[in-house]
């Protein structure tokens, strides 16, 4: 599975200009990046007048548009979609990393960003999955704590703590649009079983990532 | 697998005017749709100065924004994806029909618009896979030929040809990203492999559709 990493922080306290250094650095190790912004306020994307926006005013769910250089996607939900959601409906296999900005309450590992003339404590508690604090100012906790400038820094700790690890075998179920969760036992007799009956197709024989959809 | 039907026909034809009377036909019908537009200028969608904006120019190859109420994705491909790539990629069990506009080179079926102040002839050929035609002209042709305000009709048409047919049980297999074509035989055999599997999950009895992903 394709790692997250949330860059967190109060608002103002330099997330995204943090996610622009990241970002290049990233890509100058030959990593390619998917992000993924939270956005609490609602948001406008789709010109009045095209023909996507027309689509949409006559009441299509999802609207794609697509292009030989880029395709963009709006599509409407019912509540925010947690990040491993995202993920899994969204972002494919062509990406090595994906760096999220804000998601301050999901679950997956989190990085925070802070600026001492913005805000007074840390925005994450104990239960949060820390992972680093990026700020212009020193703090005692058990992670690495960097400079706001030191991009190149985030990277590294990003690097090692994600992107070093050979990918875990792993195996996600969706059933009639619903994550099923499954036992380790039975995760490892799926995938084995599926990789088996997959390794017969010619030129599958050392296939590393399989998607089968049913139905 | 959902269906798609792309509403074809030469530039001022009326296609999206078409398709602005088909969608709330269909959702008055009780079903959720999807559009995907083909784009051949090329777009763009995100503005600038806005963080997702930042964050692609930074170097992300996919870009997402996420609220309670809609998501918007932006991403990079090095080449026009067909509409059955668009489908399995991005479109998910929450809609019932795709309605393409454009894609005529696509081998999914097709309706032309036809209008005889914007062009002489039509612009199917005898291998496309034709649906209906719908024009302010009549044609002599083996497929139902519609008015073009009769939106209604042309819902009768997609409705009887796409939707009351039992949904065909059908496999989609994807390795390392590449679509992987199975003869029918193994079709079944992994389908119903799968479907046993699956049975045995608390919750899985009766799936209509599965969702696998490995690696």
């Amino acid at each position: 599975m394709i790692p997250i990493v949330s860059i967190m922080g109060k608002s103002d306290s330099g997330k995204t200009t943090l996610i622009e250094k990241i970002i290049p650095e990233l890509a100058r190790r030959g990593y390619r990046v998917a992000t993924i912004k939270h956005d609490v306020h609602g948001f406008e994307i789709d010109k009045k007048g095209k023909d996507s926006w027309r689509h949409r005013k006559a009441g299509a769910d999802t609207v794609i548009i697509s292009s030989s250089k880029q395709i963009a996607l709006i599509k409407n939900v019912e509540r925010d979609l947690t990040l491993v959601e995202l993920r899994d409906r969204f972002i494919h296999d062509d990406v090595d990393i994906i760096i999220s900005e804000g998601f301050k309450r999901d679950a997956q590992p989190k990085i925070e960003v802070f600026r001492k003339e913005a805000h007074h404590e840390l925005l994450c508690s104990k239960k949060d999955n820390l992972v680093a604090i990026v700020a212009n100012q020193k703090f005692e906790v058990p992670v690495p704590c960097l400079d706001l400038d030191d991009g190149k820094g985030v990277v590294d700790v990003i690097e090692e703590k994600f992107l070093r690890q050979k990918d875990k075998e792993d195996i996600s179920l969706v059933v009639d649009g619903r994550p099923v969760t499954i036992t380790p036992f039975l995760k490892t007799f799926m995938m084995r079983t599926i990789r088996a009956m997959v390794s017969t197709l010619k030129g599958c024989q050392n296939s590393n990532r399989i998607r089968i959809t049913i139905g």
